[in-house]
């Protein structure tokens, strides 16, 4: 746990890191920006690569450390960064004075969803003192750029229609708190994305796709923020994988919400669009 | 194909069979009641226990066939029962007279979802002089009883919370004609059921909940008819193998729409949900 604190001490930023490219993306953004940023890596969840910086590693139940490590590192700002799969079991929470005071908050928004959740541990940890920023103010060059088609191939009037009520269904779940993103084949939403995500769901549609549930080709993968998100944490993200199990879904293509909705690693992911033939189109979050 | 036309020549009674119990659920209670049913089963979806009765195998594309067969065993009325896992793929499409003529209206609905093609083809069979009835009409008494508790196990406030919001998504799902099944956990929604059907989904409860990515116990899975279902075909259902499944992903209960659900295997499914300790619970189609 190699703590220097005072590298930014007027704003240091700390990157509470959850699983996925984009904490990595935000940390060397930063590092470019030359702003030193404090890791704070989620056991079992954060990419191992992130351990390079200054960090101090947390279990998801350990709120007293987190506040701690980030007040002896001089942090400022917070960015919330990478989902965080594993839920707080209470048998395992460290009954401190912080942990103590943060539980009936945390309960009550554990009864109402991710969306909740994250809310409370933002006003959670701007009660200690800390401002809450969206990566997405870090990273802005890493948002899906506003209705554009980034990759050689275009969508054509199927993939126009599939886009359509995937979008619907999408918007849908995403009003119920649930998920992020839906898949439509052959004018039919076949998949919509629960606790599982995305990868795993697109692994379920390859899977209906080989049994010869759902039409041979075709379809798209949607994903767009939920209507009452809070920008500053879990905004949805695509990136290479995303592309690669789109692809062996048998996926035409993959659409996202413009300004909303990251894209990690631009350069490969649309690489690998072009290289898989599937197309990668945004869509603007008011238009319908 | 051993068909005798002429049992019950003035209104004998197909069953066209997709998957699972109802078909023979169906056959079972029109024999009882001395009415001998003409079987239609689906290759590769219908139960070979059908295979005992007058029948007529079709695959999924053969119209002619169906229509041909039915007429010679002098049909009156048809009953669709079991789902439909395969959707046609145009290329293997049998290119007779009532196929060709079937092309148009079904292109149509297979742009539009499940119900609008099953709608597609009521219309197309009774445009052959056929009466389609539901299952329901047949079978009453496979119906889920008005708000009625079945089992021993009755379900507690945090069951309640989590029907109330799994039901709100359900309906969701069926206003987009997805599908008719949800599981909440833990006061969230952590599954909608497309088209990998409930018993997939109830197995992608069971690997969240082995990986720890929801709550360690708890939930339920609720089904409910879409609220513009025709009655007349794909009602939910639930049966012994839905409460194994239940039990498997560590569910408290389940929860089914009254009046349009069936529960098959009655006495079966309620001693086993008591042997695993859940409970089964019908809510009425109209409060909320």
């Amino acid at each position: 746990m190699p703590v220097t604190p005072g590298a930014d001490a007027a704003g240091r930023t700390a990157i509470i890191a959850g699983n996925g490219l984009l904490p990595l993306k935000v940390a060397e953004s930063l590092e470019k920006q030359g702003r030193a940023p404090f890791l704070v890596p989620i056991r079992g969840e954060a990419d191992p690569a992130l351990y390079r910086y200054d960090h101090a590693e947390i279990s998801v139940v350990e709120f007293r450390k987190l506040i701690g490590s980030m007040k002896a590192a001089s942090v400022r700002n917070v960015i919330l960064a990478g989902g965080v799969r594993s839920r707080p079991h209470f048998s395992d929470l460290k009954l401190d004075g912080p942990t103590l005071a943060a539980i009936p908050r945390m309960i009550g928004a554990l009864g109402r969803g991710d969306d909740a959740l994250l809310r409370a541990f933002i006003s959670l940890i701007e009660a200690y003192g800390f401002r809450v920023v969206g990566a997405h103010e870090i990273v802005p060059d890493l948002l899906a750029p506003p209705a554009a088609r980034l990759t050689n191939r275009k969508p054509d009037k199927h993939d126009e229609h599939n886009i359509a009520i995937a979008r619907e269904a999408a918007r849908m779940i995403g009003v119920l708190d649930v998920g992020q993103g839906t898949v439509a084949v052959g004018g039919r939403v076949v998949a919509l994305e629960g606790a599982e995500g995305t990868d795993a769901m697109l692994e379920r549609v390859a899977q209906l796709r080989n049994a010869g549930r759902i039409p041979p080709k075709g379809g798209v993968l949607v994903k767009c923020a939920k209507p009452t998100q809070d920008e500053r944490a879990d905004l949805p993200a695509i990136g290479l994988s995303t592309v690669e199990n789109a692809a062996r879904a048998g996926l035409a293509g993959i659409a996202v919400e413009a300004g909303r909705t990251f894209i990690l690693g631009f350069g490969e992911t649309v690489a690998a669009a072009n290289d898989k033939g599937i197309f990668i189109e945004t869509f603007g979050s008011t238009d319908s």
